[in-house]
């Protein structure tokens, strides 16, 4: 049995310990945190610390904790030479101290405590420093999901900078949708199987050929239709602008 | 049975006739388009025409052409005191001669020739001059779709416009996740799970409550840094700063 201890009680470090607590081939060792873990983790009970010092002995420590505290909780362990790994997009793998041998295990999806997601189909990157710890990596991963790829820190960032594009973007353009509706008493519901066939199309399409709308096809008379409509809505009007000039841009 | 006669040949036009076509309470008496009709058409074979002057009796004529043609259409039809609707979001009912009875049947999707949907699953917005032309419409609407609003044509400008923003502007937002992707040699396969759980996360709460990342949590280092890594995509860079700005501005 592979011995896994997290660091940190995030909702990355939640998904995490469910997931490897599930597995019958991974040992869920330790979890800390040095503050007080919300209610969610009491499942694990047995496995909480709060003292760095009762660290035990594990084949592997993830460190899942906000993106600047990385760095420092890494420095905090007081064991040397022993493979530390971390779970976060925009930090690369040499921040961590090079007291312990380094690497990354970032899986790529948005978590919420309260929402389940199936870890088996979450992709995790994964980097190390030396090969046979990215084996280990590896054969780790491939215990929790189907779908793993090895990206380097350079490459993690972009991907980090991408889900920024594809997930935090794309819900607020559909907070503004929201909002648009709300204001002439039309319900959200309205626009859902848009929304599903939107990113049902990206399965069959990729994003360009998927194009359509009133900027892919220059309709000038649309869009200056749709910026009136939206005097009220000075910083919906500016988002409407700079994705039309990105259109256009694209397919001219 | 209920004759319907469908007037252009487009990617709504298309799978209107289908919708129609395979529903046994609805009969499609015509297609009329001036100009040929692509192969798809083929399986209407019997059906279709290319002169006006053919154009049977009907319950029903639905124009389904581009924007900016349905009111020069609807002019050119030789008969008068019909029921005619269009099918256009960003066309109020009133833009239609008043020659004949006016309405909209407007499906709320987007369309491709090439992609099958689920006409049953398409809110259908519905629109007459006079109530028992309306309970006409929801009549022919519950036959071909489960879903069905009455929206005036005030509300539907604004889902219009609304839709822009969940379909059109999302879909470029893939597009340039995409393309930061393939410039470092990530597959944008690897985004796919996170989409989808954008998406997921809508049907169990509001846009609002779903929203995560910089932006959000006011995260000035990381936002600097992927301001950074933006500046060889001048544009990707300045839809960056308004949607960051926007979501700053939600929840501030």
């Amino acid at each position: 049995m592979i011995t896994v201890t997290i660091i940190g009680a995030g909702n990355v470090a939640f998904h995490l310990c469910k997931a490897i607590y599930s597995c019958n081939e991974l040992q869920l060792q330790q979890i800390y945190n040095r503050s007080e873990f919300t209610a969610e983790f009491d499942v694990f009970e047995s496995h909480k610390t709060h003292n760095i010092k009762d660290l035990m002995e594990a084949a592997i420590y993830i460190i899942s904790v906000s993106d600047n505290s990385v760095a420092t909780v890494a420095n905090s362990l007081p064991f040397e030479n022993k493979l530390v790994v971390h779970t976060t997009g925009s930090v690369g793998m040499t921040d961590l101290p090079s007291k312990n041998r380094r690497g990354v295990f970032y899986p790529l999806q948005t978590f919420s405590k309260s929402k389940n997601v199936d870890f088996s189909k979450i992709p995790l990157c994964l980097e190390a420093e030396n090969e046979a710890d990215l084996e280990f990596l590896k054969e780790i991963a491939s215990k929790l999901s189907e779908s793993m790829y090895e990206i380097d820190s350079d490459q993690r960032k972009a991907i980090h900078l991408a889900a920024v594009y594809v997930n935090n973007f794309t819900n607020h353009l559909f907070y503004v949708a929201d909002t648009l509706c709300k204001d002439k008493k039309i319900p959200f519901e309205i626009l859902k199987p848009l929304v599903e066939e939107t990113v049902d199309k990206i399965k069959h399409l990729n994003p360009l050929s998927s194009q359509t709308g009133p900027a892919k096809r220059k309709d000038s008379k649309t869009i200056e239709t749709h910026l009136a409509q939206l005097t009220d809505y000075p910083e919906y009007k500016d988002i409407y602008k700079v994705l039309t000039n990105s259109i256009l841009k694209t397919y001219e």
